[in-house]
C-alpha cells in the first residue's frame, strides 16, 4: 500500500497513534499547533534542520529506520551543543505519493525508537505529497536555566579546546558507501551518529564550557565559527586529533588522504567545546563515566586564525575547511 | 549572482543582517539553536508549515516578496486559531544553487514586512542546497495563557458556528492565476492572505470560541476536523456563507460551480469557529473594530455529521470535501 491510498489524514493517524504521551504536552498532534509547558524559569531552545534526499541521504544505502534515528539526531547534536535538555519536536514531511507505507512505518519507527531514548516527544508537524523526492524537517525544542546555555561565543585565550569521541569516522563510512561497502564501524558512525547529549547536558550544569558546538561540517569549520563567535584564534596539534582504530587502519587503505577526513570530512555529530584549564581535573571526572572520551587538542589564542600543527611543527594548510552547501 | 557564489554562510549573513532583534531573543541566528525567553505562566504554541515549490507554489505566478509573505502567513493564521500571540519563527530553506540571490533577497523582504506587521522575529532555522525546486519550512512559536489557548475539541451542541471573512476568494484567485489572469481581488486572496491574528488572539482573550480552526483545507473538511475533535454534528445554511462581491460576480464567470469554490476550495485562512449563542452580542461587539466581518452560517448538533443546507431545504451533497494532498 503506497502513502496516496493512505491520504493524509490516514498517514497522519498512523504516525500519531504510535506516540505516547509526554512531560508537558497540553497539546501534541492534530490540532493547529501544538500546546507545551515549559519549566519555569527556562530558556526555550529551538534548533531546526533540513534534510533532503539526493543531498543529505541516499536511499540506496540508507535503511528507512536509520533514516529516521539519523534525522532526529542531528537535531538533538544542536540541542546537546548548547547544553540543552531535548524535550519536543516537530516533523515536517514531504513524501512523494508512491512512498511505501512500509517505508513510512520504519522511517517513524526508527525515530520514535530515538525519541525515546532521548526523552523527546513528538508533538506535531505537518505532512505533504512532494513531487521530487523525500524531504524532512524536524524542529526539536529543548530548554536549560538561562546561566546554563552555553553559546559559541565565549571562548577565551588560554582556553583548552576539546572534542568527545573520535573524529573521521562518518566521511571514511560515507567514502565506504560509495564505494559499495554496506557494514562496518564507520558505515555505522555515517548512518546511524550518536549525539553527545548526555555530555552536552553534563558539561553544561556543571558550568564548564566556555563555547560549545556540535562537528557536523568538521572540525576546522565548526572551530572556525567558534572562533568567529568568541572573536579569538586557535592552536591545535593534528597528532592530538582523536581517531578510531579502525579510522586509523581503513583510510589508509581506501586510498584516501586520513588528514581531510579527520579535519573537514564533517557529520562526525562530536561535541567541541573550550574550557578554562582549571576546570580540566573536573572535565575527566565527569567524563570517567560517560558514553565517550574525551580529548584535548589544542588551545585558544588571542587571535591569529587556526593554526593546525603537524608533527614536524610546521603548519597544516588544508585544501578544503568543510562541507559546502553552495 | 546565484546562491552558490554566495556560499551557505554568506547566505545566513545576508539574511541575518536584515533581521532586527525582537524581545525575549536571548539569541538568534548563528548559533546551534535559538535561546527565547518564554513569558511567565504561558504555554507555548508551535506550529510547522512546509511549502514545496510545484506543490503549493509555482514560480511562474508567484513573486518573490508574496511567497515570503504567503509562508509565514500560513503559520500565522494557525498560530491565530490557537489564540495564540505569535512571537518567533525558524525558516529552513532548501535552495536550487542556481537561485538568484535577488530572488532570495526579494523573498526575504516579503518574509521579513510580514514579520514586522505581526510583531514576530526569525531567531534561525536552516539553509541548504535542493536539487529539485524550492523547499520551505517555518515554524511559528507563539504563547498564551493556559486557560486561554482554544482547541479543536470545545464545541458543543448549539454552539453558533461563525467564520470570519469570505470565503472562495482564494480558491477562485487560483482558478483564475492557472487561466492566466495576474491580478484582481481574487488573484491577491490566493497570493497573498491575511491571516486573522488580531482577530484569533481578540477572541481567545475574551475566553468566547468553544473551538477554533483556520480555514486551510475548505470549510467541509475544517469543519470536520472541529466535529471529529469535538465528538459533535454540524447544521449549517448555504445561503448563510459570506462570498465577496467579487466572487458572487467572477466565479459563475469562469465557467466554475462556485459552491465547491467557496466549501471546499480551501485556502481561505480565515477562521472558523463555535460558540455559545449568549456570546454573539459580544462577538458583534469586538467584531465591530477588526479588519474583517464575521457571520454565523449554523450550528453545532449533538451527531450526525455535515448538514449543509440549500436554500430549497434540501441537503448539499458535495462532490469532494477539500484539498487531498495525496
Amino acid at each position: 500500500m503506497n502513502i496516496a491510498s493512505l491520504g493524509e489524514f490516514g498517514l497522519i493517524g498512523r504516525i500519531a497513534e504510535r506516540v505516547s504521551t509526554k512531560d508537558g504536552v497540553r497539546c501534541g498532534i492534530g490540532d493547529d499547533a501544538a500546546a507545551l509547558e515549559p519549566a519555569a524559569g527556562s530558556v526555550q531552545l529551538v534548533t531546526s534542520d533540513m534534510l533532503l534526499e539526493g543531498v543529505h541521504f541516499d536511499l540506496a544505502y540508507t535503511p528507512p529506520e536509520l533514516l529516521g534515528r539519523k534525522s532526529l539526531a542531528v537535531n538533538l547534536s544542536d540541542m546537546a551543543a548548547m547544553g540543552g535538555k531535548a524535550r519536543w519536536f516537530l516533523l515536517s514531511l514531504g513524501l512523494p505519493a508512491a512512498t511505501d507505507v512500509t517505508f513510512l512505518d520504519r522511517f517513524v519507527s526508527g525515530m520514535l525508537e530515538m525519541a525515546g531514548l532521548y526523552g523527546v516527544a513528538l508533538v506535531g508537524g505537518d505532512t505533504c505529497a512532494s513531487k521530487s523526492g523525500l524531504v524532512i524537517s524536524i524542529t526539536l525544542i529543548g530548554e536549560q536555566l538561562p546561566n546554563r546555555v552555553v553559546y559559541r561565543s565565549g571562548a577565551k585565550p588560554g582556553d583548552l579546546i576539546c572534542v568527545t569521541g573520535t573524529l573521521g569516522d562518518s566521511a571514511l563510512g560515507l567514502a565506504e558507501l560509495r564505494q559499495g561497502k554496506r557494514d562496518g564501524v564507520a558505515v555505522a558512525r555515517h548512518l546511524d551518529p550518536v549525539p553527545r547529549c548526555s555530555e552536552g547536558l553534563m558539561l553544561a550544569e556543571a558550568g564548564i564550557p566556555s563555547a560549545m558546538i556540535d562537528l557536523s561540517d568538521g572540525l576546522l569549520a565548526d572551530l572556525g565559527h567558534i572562533l568567529e563567535g568568541s572573536g579569538a584564534g586557535a592552536r591545535f596539534e593534528i597528532s592530538k586529533i582523536p581517531c578510531s582504530p579502525h579510522f586509523s587502519e581503513h583510510a589508509a587503505k581506501l586510498g584516501a588522504d586520513p588528514l581531510p577526513l579527520a579535519l573537514s570530512g564533517g557529520e562526525d555529530y562530536e561535541l567541541l567545546f573550550t574550557a578554562a584549564p582549571e576546570c580540566w581535573p573536573d572535565i575527566e571526572k565527569l567524563f570517567a563515566g560517560a558514553p565517550s572520551q574525551v580529548t584535548v587538542i589544542g588551545e585558544i589564542t588571542a587571535a591569529g586564525g587556526i593554526q593546525a600543527v603537524l608533527p614536524s611543527g610546521e603548519r597544516y594548510l588544508p585544501d578544503s575547511e568543510g562541507f559546502r552547501h553552495f
